[in-house]
Parts: structure tokens; sequence; C-alpha cells
């Protein structure tokens, strides 16, 4: 089955959407929250635990993969569903920007990358091609094209050059893929200059991809100067495709996402600040290490409904941190997840009930800006 | 209520008995292995997943809790049962063991022990009294005396006056325990002494408990030399009393102690041995990490049920702790206390069926001696 998308109802007075991804694991609803699971597992979860807490799709990392297991083990395992025990839809990236992100430890030709793996220092070798068909090995749903992230800053030269690679790169990668049940993405770059977003929108637009990554944001620049480059690059990508803003995940950079036209988001910020004893709550970020939680018998947050906040005092998950106990981690990472699942729900419903503005309003004046 | 057992059954041809431990918390069926969760967690398990696996009851430890987060906090959060979220019966030891193991740490007299914390180097003080009061705080169905454990070897001259204690500290527990929900247990001492261990056991037994556990085991001495021992203590407890080895939690000890009379038994290595990577199987002990299962798409073990290898393979779950995915170690525990419980089980029903030898001959021609 080949992967749909189907567009529910676009907002008046934003420019978010609700919409439908078909694919051949399960509907996904949009605008989605994916959660990252890296090697191959979302740290510290199960797929039950996943599933419960409302996960459509996860997102997987196809440069750590390659490098362990490798993708021949994953292939002869039944693909990634099979391997890690998730029925659902799973999205790889292609690697690119892990590659271009080792710095010193690559070499960019035409051709591809050469780079040193971060696990034992071994030469390995990347293209459009490998990068497709290890996803293809890999057997996610959606697969991304192997592309080139301009860091931030970068000169005007240099991110002209990342984007012609890109699209580039984005047609071989369209003529190496073979797979009727997976989609792949295109990846729109041109780094923080308005007239090289809408060239990369345009030219991947031209070659024609059933969905499209915004890439290269969320690499440091101010969140003002993201929000603005997505007012730019939106736009010009087609009504009926999904549009996914890659690598971001705060509650605010989702919300403002959202009303600018984005259907797909992903992030490892909730699980690694929860490892980290952070979370997320109705009232802004709690760090259940401070000593205020000590005797704080109260949920991580009363108008949670999680399977933490439900049966786990803060005083219990403080003192699991304290103890660098293993369950404390599960906890948050639990409620974390459980958290920006529930937040898009809520943005799904205000969008379906035309009162988007309304929710953004409500949800920072308790939340606050980040 | 009270804590009450009931001995269901004797079995003929070995000392093995049946019984039912009724406590505040729900009923316990014996011979039953108790997973350790030491500071108010089983490492890396929710209170869900021991129940699903067929934990009755669990052990928890005085010394951990005293010291982080302290009895009081616990008795505020209403216990240590609703503080870590567990509704089925919990042993507390007495802390004993622990104080006794931390060598200089320690200074030892007839009033108690003064001891250096492991955490920060502060000193406290442990009594049979304040082991007893701290026990009542926590709230635990089943408590222990504070005892002083011999080490293996030890001089006939310090056991002897190690289990003289240990009687006159068991009768001031006794003194100082004031709630009916709770049992007491004594503890026999003696090392590796056989009037020694005989006279322990008397002297308890004239105090009277309603349990006994069998301290100064598994401390290092020859398996062998562990069950000539309990063959001449076991005896001299009451028929209608339960007894509890402490400590103890291979397979081959579960059994040889079942033979001879025990009805309880807590021990670290089921879950202990899982975080490192080792699993329990029908065909004996395996390592995850070594290469040979780098390929195997086969189950842990073909003949277990438990979530781990009811839904991944041996490749998956060596990629996890080869990549240091803490979805590795969860796996590996739960298959690990699924194990030794599921053991359990077949002993009792071995026992009803009157097959305790025979099981046993079954059992280790498959798993092999440890």
């Amino acid at each position: 089955m080949a992967v749909k998308f189907e567009l529910i109802k676009e907002c008046g007075r934003t420019k978010a959407r609700l919409g439908r991804l078909h694919t051949a694991h399960g509907v996904i609803e949009t605008p989605v929250f994916m959660p990252v699971g890296t090697q191959a597992t979302v740290k510290a979860m199960t797929p039950e635990e996943l599933q419960e807490m409302g996960t459509e799709i996860i997102l997987s990392n196809t440069y750590h993969l390659y490098l362990r297991p490798g993708e021949d083990l994953i292939r002869e395992a039944g693909g990634l569903h099979r391997f890690m025990n998730w029925d659902r839809p799973i999205l790889t990236d292609s690697g690119g920007f892990q590659v271009f992100s080792l710095g010193p430890l690559r070499k960019v030709s035409e051709d591809g990358v050469t780079f040193k793996s971060h696990l034992d220092g071994s030469t390995h070798f990347m293209s459009p091609e490998r990068a497709t068909e290890i996803q293809m090995a890999l057997g996610a749903d959606i697969i991304m094209a192997f592309d080139e992230c301009a860091p931030y800053p970068s000169t005007r030269e240099y991110t002209e050059a990342a984007l012609e690679r890109t699209t580039r790169w984005a047609g071989r990668c369209k003529e190496a893929h073979g797979r009727d049940d997976q989609a792949l993405f295109g990846i729109v770059q041109g780094g923080m200059y308005k007239d090289l977003r809408e060239r990369s929108a345009r030219e991947l637009v031209d070659i024609g991809f059933p969905g499209y990554g915004i890439g290269g944001l969320s690499v440091g620049e101010p969140k003002l100067l993201m929000y603005e480059m997505l007012e730019y690059t939106v736009p010009l990508l087609p009504r009926d495709k999904p549009r996914y803003l890659m690598g971001v995940g705060s509650p605010d950079c989702l919300i403002e996402g959202v009303m600018r036209g984005v259907d797909m988001f992903d992030c490892v910020l909730p699980t690694r600040i929860a490892r980290n004893g952070t979370v997320m709550t109705s009232r802004g970020r709690v760090v259940i290490k401070n000593a205020d939680n000590t005797r704080d018998f109260r949920p991580l947050d009363d108008e949670c409904s999680c399977y933490t906040c439900r049966n786990y005092s803060r005083a219990y998950i403080r003192h699991l941190f304290k103890a660098e106990e293993i369950l404390g981690l599960r906890l948050t990472t639990i409620h974390n997840l459980y958290f920006l699942l529930t937040l898009m729900k809520k943005v799904r419903k205000a969008i379906a009930e035309d009162r988007l503005p309304e929710f953004r309003q409500e949800f920072f004046a308790e939340y606050g800006y980040e």
C-alpha cells in the first residue's frame, strides 16, 4: 500500500491543517509529534508503553542503525518493525544530518560523504543511493532523502552550494528508490536566506515528492528567525502533501509550527530532558531533583492523567532520581511523551473547533514561553 | 490483620512443604521467591510488570531506606506500599546484614552499631529498637529482627558471641515491636558450626516468633556446606511457622533449599545478572552479548512465555545491550524474574503431585548444576 495524505480541514484563521496520513502500518492523525527511537528503541520505553500513551508513529535513525547492528541484520530479522516489535508506522531519517554533524570526521564530494564512525573510527561512505538502499532494507513507512544540512550561521555561498547539492541528491534518491509501500520525502534546505528557502522548495517540488521535510532549522538560530523561515517556506509546498519540520519538539515550537502549516515534528527533547529529571507540566518545566519536591506527595502535574501521574508522587520520583534508579527515568519519560502527544491531541481538537489561536493563548498563559 | 501461616501439605519423600502466608496485603503461596527492591523499587521494573510475571511479595532494605529517603518521609507518604505503588505484601530486612557488611565503617556494642553511611560518610546508630521502629514506620507486612551476621569463615568464638548477641537483640526487637498487622521474624545464626546453629534455633524458638529467617548462609561457603547447615537447622524450627533462607536465589539453591524445608527466599541475583546481560534459561545461563547471539532470531528461551520471550529475539536484545539501551536490561530483568517465579510455581506443583525429587532431576538434566 502506498502512503497517502488526506487533507481533512484547513484552519481559516491560521495556516494550520488537520490531516490523515495513511500507511501500511496504520493511520496517523496530523499534526503529529513523533517520539525518537534512534537505535531501534525509544529510550527506556516498550512499544506497549508508547502505544498506551497514544504514539502513532516513531522516528528511527539510519546513521545509527547502519553502523549498529547494520541494515543486513535488520533485513534478516524481517525489517525494523519486526526487529523492534513495533507494528505501527515508522519514519527513518536519511543519516544526512548525522553525517554532516561529524565535522572534521567527514569529507564531502558530489558523489557522497566519506566519514568515520563515532563508535570505532572505521571509515564509511554514504551517498544518496546508499542512504536510500539502507532505508529500503530497514523498511520504514516514510523515508527521507539524503541531504546536506548547513549549520547556523553559514555564509550565503555555502548555504547555496548545500541546497543545490541537496536538490541533486534528492533526485538521485528518488531514482534509487523502489519500494511502493514506502514514501520518500524530499528535504527543503536554504538556511536562513529567504530566497534560498524559496528556491529549494521550488526545486524539490519540481522533482515531486509525496511529502516534504523542512531541514536546517532548529540548528541554533533564534526561534523567531525559525518561525520567519517557516513563513517563507511552507506556502511554497503543495497543499495536499504533508510537511515535516525536522528536529523540533518544545511545546512552543510545536504550536507555532502548526500555526504556520507544519504537519509533522520529531525531537529527542522530551525523552532526553526526562532522563535528566526535567518534566514538562501544564505550568511549565519542573526539575524533579529540586529540594522543594522532597516532601511533595502530589503528582508531577495534577492536570495530567498519564501512568506516572496516576500512580506516583513527586517525592517518590525525586527519591528514584537521587538513588539513580532506572524506574525514575522511565516514569519521567512516560510523562514527557504523554504531555507532548496530548498537547498535539489538544491542538488537533482546537483546529477542528476553529479555536487554535485561543488555545495557543490559554496554553502559554499557564505554561509560559520557553 | 495478623500475619498467619497455613501449612497445606508436607512432602513425604523430602522435607519440602506447601503453605500459604496470609497478610493484610494478600496471600502468598509458599515456597516463594521474593524479588528484591532495595531502594523501594525492584530495579528497572514497575509494580505492574512484577505482578504480571507472578510476583507475590517483594523485599526492601531498611538500611537503604533509612538513609534515603528516610523513614519519616515514607511514613508521611502513607507507608512503603503507597510510596512505591505496590499493594501486595512486602518484607523488609532489618539492616543488620548491611550494617555488619560495612567492615571498618562500623563499631559494635551491646547497645547497637555505630556506622558511617556509604552515601555521605555521616555517622549513624542502629539498634534492635531503632531497626524495629524504622520497620514499623515503613509498614511492611513482614519485618526482620536486627541480627549480627558472622562472615565466612569466622572463628567459633566470634560466631558464638554473634549468635548470643543475636538472641538478646531478637528479644529486644520483640519487646520494641508493636504493630498487629506486621509479623516480626527472628533470625537464626551460628555460622558453619552445627551445635551453634542448633543453639541459635532453640533460643529463638524459646522467645517465639511467627516465622524464622535463616541468616549467615550464602556468605561465601561451599554450597554443600550450606545444605548441610540447613539440614541441621530447619528440623529444629516449628513445623507450623514459615522458614526464610535469606539472600539465596540461584535455581539450584532454591530447589535444594525447598527440599530441606525452606519456605521463603530472596536474592538480588536474577536482577543483578540481568542488568549485566546474563539470563537464566531452561538450558542454563546465556550471556546475551556473546557473538553467537548476533543473528539469533529465536527468543532467549524457547520454552519461556514471559513478555520478553513472546516478543523479542536474542539478536534484538543483544543489539540493545551493545548500544547500552535501557530497554535491554528491562527485558532481561523481566525474563530472569519470570524464570525464577515460574520455577517456584513448578516446584509447588511438584510438591502437590508428590514428584519433587523427579522434578529436581529433570530440571538439572537440562539446566545443569551451577
